[in-house]
């Protein structure tokens, strides 16, 4: 279960964050660590801060984009505090924990972690399919980077040493990049057929994008889907 | 319930786990925080890394020992990553907040953490009536300082934000200063009555602070048994 899954981080400012981080998931058994545009890496602060877990510093990918860092994933977390204009389904470490203990099995799984000081964008948290609070004080919620990777990997841990999920059902899911290109095509037909204005958007892609993912769609139904909409450009353009 | 809980930091070598300790506590609405001789503090690495949380700093209490932290408080909790030479109850950090959670309305309670590099002495851990293992990987278990109250400090905010529990009886239960001069008392009594060799005292101390704290003793029982022991005291010497 632990192999399957990866901790993202997006545009980390301090390097002793991302070698505390490190740590944090060393010592609850995670070892894949992705680094979109770190700002400062490989760094002295994040080795030293890594303490015993350089390892998984020295094997951690960086990358420039998100979309890289989850492409192979079918099941994104995004962390987030902050209340969104379109709500989201936010379930709680430990829901995301029984959810990854479900899944790990058969598919690859991220959890991603926003920048320290603003965390993820609208942008980015789109593209995760559940978004994690952590609980915390309503006044002072901040944690610290590794303080939030730290929560999300112990519950991991605590689930992985309890007794096995039987899993449910074996599917083919859709990738994230499977997802993402279907996303894309569903964004361009909009626009042709003129329900979206580009220059109005409003929250349509999101909220489209919050009910697939509640579909968990496999990649049949995104072929099924992506057939659909090419049927529909075509019959637009020959009119 | 949090009011009632302190988190004890004991001879802490880095001020900057004494700052992201704070901000570890105050994210989870935790706020006593008692530094027992800690190597530096104040410090500008400790207010550093505390950022929102300074306030905890500020009302933090230094004291010289263990004892002086725990004094008044009826249950201890000490963290704790090694197995001992004699096996104390060793519980889960979900164990110890759902304890907590029972007794929290009527008494204060600490939890304990150790040195960066060592942990709690022996002698520290048999002051806590409870051990605490925070789960980990079996290889790399080293959680940094912070790391490990914030599991802790989690773990009661999540039992915090969940429904109440019953408060089972209403009992005036004896503190640790009462506990402590108990067994002072009683190890005197046993080396008085030749039970106890003082230049091999092997674990018969700590066996005995087990089984009392096993027991849960009120004030009044402590007050019975010390009046038990003054009795011996005094049978003895007028042989």
């Amino acid at each position: 279960m632990m192999e399957n899954v990866r901790i993202v981080l997006v545009n980390t400012s301090h390097p002793g964050n991302i070698g505390s981080s490190a740590r944090a998931m060393k010592t609850m058994g995670l070892k894949n660590l992705y680094l979109v545009a770190p700002k400062l890496f490989p760094h002295d602060k994040a080795t030293e801060m890594a303490s015993g877990a350089t390892d998984v510093l020295e094997q951690a990918r960086v990358v420039e984009t998100l979309a890289e860092a989850i492409a192979d994933c079918h099941l994104v977390f995004g962390t987030s505090s902050r209340s969104r204009a379109i709500s989201w389904p936010v379930i709680s470490p430990r829901e995301c924990a029984t959810k990854i203990k479900e899944q790990a099995q058969k598919t690859n799984i991220a959890i991603v972690f926003g920048r320290e000081q603003t965390g993820l964008t609208n942008e980015e948290l789109h593209q995760c399919q559940y978004h994690i609070q952590i609980p915390a004080d309503s006044i002072y919620c901040s944690l610290n980077l590794a303080s939030a990777v730290q929560v999300l990997a112990y519950e991991l841990r605590v689930i992985h040493e309890s007794a096995p999920v039987p899993v449910l059902k074996d599917c083919d899911y859709a990738s994230s990049e499977e997802l993402e290109g279907f996303y894309e095509h569903l964004e361009r037909v909009m626009i042709q057929i003129e329900f979206l204005n580009p220059k109005a958007p409003k929250q349509l892609m999101a909220r489209l994008r919050r009910l697939f993912y509640r579909a968990e769609l496999d990649k049949r139904e995104v072929n099924i889907l992506r057939g659909i909409l090419g049927a529909i450009e075509k019959s637009c353009s020959s009119r």
